[in-house]
């Protein structure tokens, strides 16, 4: 793959400042970008390009000129999304059940399908057009997974699973496990059957090894375009809105009801039985333990509000001070 | 799947409120439930189950009439199992070894067992009656798999683990994989090769992703009747007694040594080494660091009584209220 | 297998203290050692080695006479790990590739390669001598394993992964999953392709069920000799020096730096684009939230110096009795 400085401003639909013959043959983080490399900085990383040795820097339309070869856009960093699209080395998969595949009676599968080696499909599963199951990927029986969606290596759709479309599952991840619900009968811990389902709208992504619960009863619901990171997990009868984030170890208990584009940073967790308003944000390592609206920016266990967390915060560490205070009062002396 | 009304009391030995032959053609919760639908509500959720749009409500003996059909239980949420085992969509497992699973040398099999499509059972395995190994099960050499349990897709069994009777292992679990432990010799970390095994005793159900780790010699044991979540790490040489609870994301060290119906809530933690009695309850995030006395009930960071922690908490809550106590005592003036 | 004595001095290079017939059949922890056993004991546990059951001990030179049959030796616990070397239980793995499993096009293989039943080996990878991939391991499309590595059941290496030699993967683990990254481009988040890889240098191992993302561009490295526990989250671009340990359920977000010998106790984690210098300990539950120097012990949330968080610790736990303190002030009465 290469790519001369012009044909990268055309790509971008940027303005090129540099040789336009420049050659540039593969992509780099700004740290360790060299001569042949394109990267890019945002306008807080501008020093950082000027010093750095990529060959080519793509940087927001109103950066000052960094006497080197780059890019104007208007928003760098979606612009090195497309060039990483363009120098992307996954080739195509290829179409059709491998031999070592094993597919269920009465399954559905549209065109263009790839079933790779050892991937099972269970009887009644549907497959739409394009789908991608990757060795090992495993579908469950009467399982639906929509057009253009990738299941990868090792990855586990239980029963009756519900997958939409250019959804992508990642390695390891399990979706449509049993909740976790028991009832003590006085003698022995009872399992309450999870009946339910699991509802992955499109545009979903879900990290490797990450479990989402089957519900109880009914659906837990992964909303359309929500991206879930690494050993995320999400519990039964969880209701996730639209393009909400769940960054890595996140921890959803059961019942967690969350709105549109709310985001919980890593290893956050909600206690369930709760819902959290669009937008919302709980900041990393935060718990959050009941109802929260709309906008909150939430930090702390139990989570609260992250401005009242920083004061109390600030605070708690001048305590020692304190005790020194009141130790001088308490010997009369003014401190 | 249909019941009526009557029938459903029989099914769950309650009193019917309501005609006898209205029908219900599956379960729900209550914040979902429609006219087809058959729910429950304990004491606490009465209020709920009046205005629910469900047909039929399993409820208290005791609880006042709602004016809508119900059906009166002991135990409304013991009853409600009972309704979602008759309504469990999952069908018998096909008996028989599949053509594309992999069996080893001197297997012993019981009867009525299944093993699906690219199951792999290693050489002197031993599976029980009516075992179940789910597509993708590994079961390890000389592993040992007692009647009736169900070991789901791609999870993996260890070589000489010992699985009781009646088990489930969800989907990506892993029993048996090497505990964590190494010497430094002076130039790199030694190995501690781990020779013990794992014994999951009767009863126990292991969650999506988890982790049981064999012992470094001796045994890390399950005890009989404990239930484990997702994505929950079982260190080396655990010994956790029986109908314990493991919620999600809980993670014990090495050497955790846990007495009957203990609880760790979701996201708990032990740093081995230690013992925890009876009865105790570990609430959620708490990090328990020393030998805990049967009953306890747990939270923190050192994990203390609970009780103390909340008053403790209490009190830093109100130290930026201190500060200006002492500054104003500080000043001469009273406050 | 069986030792006498005498032999285990031979095995461990240590000195006989007792009759040098004396045989042993097992390995066992010296709580549960019967005399049919050997066990060891550390200076601090040789208490509990005097009244042991363990027919032999392993103990420091300089140990008192225990009354009872030892091996002295330099360093009981490396002399132990020699012991459990010798016990350790698992024979060779077969040569040759399993019918069953699936090997792609232009696979290179070195000698004494062991491809077990239903392993996928993708087009243009290359396995080393002696390599081992155990049932339902996934190799991606031209990724290298170096020698003498085990890949353990139902683990799955991405597309381009680099492993290097004497490398162990455990059951359930992913290494080279996409990074988690996304930008918000008005209306949904756009995918940045994950295009880099994954290094894991020689003599590393990497626990059940846990995740190495590959890097955004460049590479994600795993230095060489460093230990990773289960459920263990390494985020894009991490680059891990030597000789680390990263203990269970550990999150190192993108862009996390480690020097050599660097430890993360249990569940401790960093937030990512930040450096962590040679030698430093991370204690359990610790998030690391900037820079750290060489040599640093850390503790808390954000981590800080662990002796200043003990500090105010202890400070924060005599909180309730200033306000005791403070009230007494305000009375006029001297405390």
């Amino acid at each position: 793959m290469r790519f001369t400085l012009g044909e990268l401003a055309v790509l971008v639909g940027g303005e090129v400042c540099g040789p336009a013959s420049l050659v540039v043959t593969e992509v780099a983080p700004l740290e360790t970008a060299g001569p042949d490399s394109v990267a890019f900085a945002d306008a807080k990383f501008l020093e950082k390009a000027r010093v750095s040795g990529a060959g080519v820097v793509l940087v927001p339309q109103d950066a000052p000129d960094l006497g080197r070869p780059v890019v104007r856009v208007a928003r760098p960093r979606l612009a090195f999304i497309r060039v990483l699209q363009a120098f992307s080395p996954e080739g195509s998969a290829p179409v059709g059940v491998h031999p070592s595949a094993v597919v269920g009676a009465a399954v559905v599968m549209g065109a263009g399908v790839s079933v790779q080696a050892r991937a099972v499909v269970e009887d009644g599963a549907l497959l739409g057009d394009r789908v991608v199951l990757a060795p090992g990927a495993y579908i469950g029986r009467d399982a639906v997974v929509g057009d253009d969606t990738v299941i990868h290596a090792n990855a586990t759709v239980g029963p009756r699973v519900r997958i939409g479309r250019r959804v992508v599952i990642q390695s390891g991840a399990v979706v449509g496990s049993d909740g976790f619900g028991y009832e003590w009968d006085g003698e022995r811990h009872v399992k309450v059957p999870q009946v339910g389902t699991v509802l992955v709208e499109d545009d979903v992504e879900i990290g490797a090894n990450s479990c989402i619960d089957r519900a109880t009863s009914g659906v837990t619901r992964i909303g359309r375009g929500t991206k879930i990171d690494n050993l995320v997990q999400v519990g039964h009868n969880a209701d996730i809105g639209a393009d909400c984030l769940l960054c890595g170890m996140t921890g959803l208990a059961g019942s967690t009801t969350l709105g549109r584009r709310v985001t919980f940073a890593g290893r956050s967790a909600s206690t369930g039985h709760l819902s959290v308003g669009d937008g919302a944000v709980v900041l990393g390592d935060a718990v959050v333990t009941k109802d929260q609206p709309a906008g909150a920016v939430l930090s702390g266990y139990p989570a609260g509000p992250h401005r009242e967390q920083l004061r109390l915060e600030a605070s708690l560490r001048r305590v020692p001070a304190l005790f020194k205070a009141v130790a001088a009062l308490q010997k009369g002396q003014p401190t």
